[in-house]
């Protein structure tokens, strides 16, 4: 395609894409497809000639675009926030156009240095010290795992420079809650730990691990000659946004000499509100952490940061020089390539600097303060009427809610359950999650698309009343 | 940011990305800044109030632009071709603007549906049976990664579900040739093999892996009780395409019942051409592969296709089911989360899709065969030129170059070669890569940037000439 090409169709595109943004709470929230009856519609072979690009235009209005569901929708209340908020767009068509590759900091000064900008902004933004430096991987899941490979190096004295994990003479264990999100233990056992020394830790009534039960755990460990290796503390669960003691798991860290990792991806957005910073009180005693502007915050999708207090050690973890990649920069500029496994990076800083720039602090603390109040609002207006609670503290913008009508209980009531959610989703009128809490299921409402106004939780809530109580009448 | 302002900054940002592409020629390829210099005209703090998205494009002309190398440009013969063809910027464009989060099926039916579609085409592209099924990773170094889990897994019988590696009674070996990328190495030591036991098979006079010597160090590992469990081929290395005999390592490993992981990172877009496939005959012999459709091919970064024979065992490795991600299409269609380490995933099949519709198989296989041809003419004018030397084969782009003067030997015209490499990339006329072959510096010249025709050859060519023949005139 020429520039010129790329002109004119670009235009229809920017065109294509604010028209969709513009009427897309008039869709449905969820696709409206059958698995299989998307790639049905498309050939099955790859054409030989070239086709005008009109043509695919064509066919992502009329085949893909019922096959979406639509997380950019006012009333998608699903999983969590995946907010692609519009500069930041702009932010990601800058980097995609201007086609930079990083590899070391002279393939792109620029995208080497503005990545050391926008970690600095936001670690500033989320009231972290100077001690933290960070960097943007791709999702939670990538952090996750560098921490606990970080972990398993500092507590082997660098294995993976000699007989690696398989020739460390007592098994090194990782401590986790039975809320943590599934990535952690995938983590732990990509990193070669083994699921029998990956222990979950109790909760207590607010589904947040104890402290307490983490250093029974540890000492047990001890005793029966394991080594205990790191802990990974969660700010804002998946299930119900519930808030690990991070002060106190860092103490009980300290003396046994655990790494500490704090999952923050969701959460960690809304620390940019000091008023939400008790929330992982004691994040200065944590040796990494991890916080997803992709989500809540609106950086479209992957800008997950990973921050950690000791940059050397990370590097030491990852870091390759082979001679193709050194260049005279080596030492007076990071190498990203360092900080994570990919070597090649794009230039995702833009989006995130692009977004902070268009809304401001001020403006991005307003967006987040609108949905926490929405979802207080909710939570009240459910707690207040017959038959429904909140299963679990509400100190974000997720909201666990359940539907008890006095005669269903045990079985019946997770069918009923998960039969009102699927009709709400199967409506299009509000998109939820179902998802299992203390052993029963409910169903998440997550609050925080950028559209989203008290209106549409109120949308979502009639919505809800409907489809849950049309059993009983 | 609201969809009308969208409009219009978008239709300027498409303005600037046009302008920029159809102007690259005349920048010079290697930035020009220092080390700190771009971060240093920005502000330290985030901004507290919204700022116009005039004042973004401006700072990104000024500041941000200077500090560029140009991936895109005609004469960027650097590492690899990180080919940004403009269908598949659009394509990305799309896959921003949607604002698509794959986590499962039903959270993006078409990104699911298209990814399947996408990856099957190139698996028809590249002459592959229908055995192969791929999935899309960010690069080649994570999908390396994922082979060697899957190998470290069926070898030990999934001892992750158990104790984990550290559990294992005998320590597993991963072979690799003294020309593998360095990413190969990085993802056996993440995965917790050890240095120790990553073993370096030799290579001929071709700089190719020899099967022979790869069955001597297994069976000298087999007597020492350790357990051979992966072998790394190379079909295109980094330094100098070299092509390991993927046919004879697959025998071997198949009497050792080895997995057999090929990094086709680079080389593996050049199947499409047919009269190419030779060059990694037995590939279905291999148990998993990875090519990068964003190098050469012209898919926007990132977007690494990994290909495993066995899905069921990849997806045992990788899999995670928590209550949240459960949706009534399990079972129906793919989820990819399933099928590597991040959980949630980019719409990114949207860009292989664009680019092949755009470009045509034919399309894509002409501009290939150019630069090839235009490879194969520069090595022509290197040999026979007095005082200059191809170091390597060359059967693809890649041109391993040295200048000899006679005087000059060891040391000294190590230090020539980077000399004159770093005159040429520091004059902005091209970009080269030096690197280490066989012990000695030499440079690189990787041809098959989109716009690179033998003019632009040519004239990389006489810059080489006139910066290295300098020193003796």
């Amino acid at each position: 395609m020429t520039p010129d090409e790329f002109r004119d169709y670009g235009h229809k595109l920017i065109d294509f894409i604010a028209d969709y943004r513009a009427t897309i709470a008039t869709r449905p929230v969820r696709a409206t497809t059958e698995p299989g009856a998307i790639r049905a519609q498309l050939p099955t072979h790859p054409p030989a000639a070239a086709e005008p690009f009109d043509a695919v235009l064509a066919d992502l209005n009329t085949i893909l675009l019922p096959g979406l569901t639509h997380w950019q929708h006012p009333r998608f209340f699903g999983y969590f926030p995946s907010n692609a908020e519009l500069a930041s767009v702009l932010g990601d068509f800058l980097s995609t156009g201007l086609g930079q590759l990083g590899l070391n900091w002279q393939s792109s000064p620029a995208l080497t240095e503005l990545e050391e900008l926008a970690c600095d902004w936001m670690r500033q933004m989320v009231g972290l010290s100077g001690a933290w430096s960070g960097v943007i991987q791709d999702a939670a899941s990538t952090a996750t795992l560098l921490a606990l490979l970080c972990a398993r190096e500092r507590a082997s004295n660098f294995s993976l420079v000699r007989g690696g994990l398989q020739a460390e003479p007592k098994p090194l264990v990782v401590y986790v809650s039975s809320q943590s999100h599934s990535s952690v233990e995938k983590a732990a056992l990509l990193a070669g730990f083994g699921r029998d020394n990956v222990c979950a830790v109790p909760v207590d009534d607010a589904f947040a691990m104890r402290a307490d039960a983490l250093e029974a755990a540890i000492r047990a460990d001890l005793d029966a000659g394991k080594v205990p290796c790191a802990v990974v503390a969660t700010t804002g669960t998946t299930a119900s946004t519930a808030l690990d003691p991070v002060g106190a798991i860092a103490e009980v860290a300290a003396r046994y000499k655990l790494w500490v990792h704090v999952d923050a991806a969701m959460a960690g957005s809304a620390m940019i509100l000091p008023e939400c910073r008790s929330m992982w009180a004691g994040i200065e005693g944590a040796d990494s952490l991890v916080l997803n502007p992709h989500k809540w915050l609106g950086a479209v999708f992957d800008c997950s940061l990973f921050y950690v207090r000791d940059t050397e050690h990370l590097i030491r973890v990852m870091s390759t020089s082979p001679s193709y990649l050194r260049t005279q920069a080596d030492g007076k500029a990071p190498n990203y390539r360092d900080w994570g496994i990919a070597l090649g990076r794009r230039f995702r800083a833009l989006k995130l600097w692009c977004l902070i720039r268009a809304e401001g602090v001020s403006g991005l603390q307003a967006r987040l303060r609108r949905d926490i109040a929405n979802a207080a609002w909710l939570a009240g207006e459910v707690s207040r009427t017959p038959n429904w609670k909140v299963m679990a503290p509400v100190p974000l913008q997720t909201v666990c809610v359940v539907h008890e009508p006095p005669e269903l209980t045990g079985e019946a009531l997770d069918a009923h359950t998960r039969d009102w959610a699927e009709r709400v989703n199967a409506s299009g009128a509000a998109y939820l999650t179902p998802a299992v809490l203390a052993g029963r299921w409910m169903v998440r409402v997550s609050v925080g698309s950028i559209t989203t106004e008290r209106a549409d939780v109120d949308a979502a809530w009639n919505a809800m009343r409907s489809a849950a109580e049309r059993r009983n009448s």
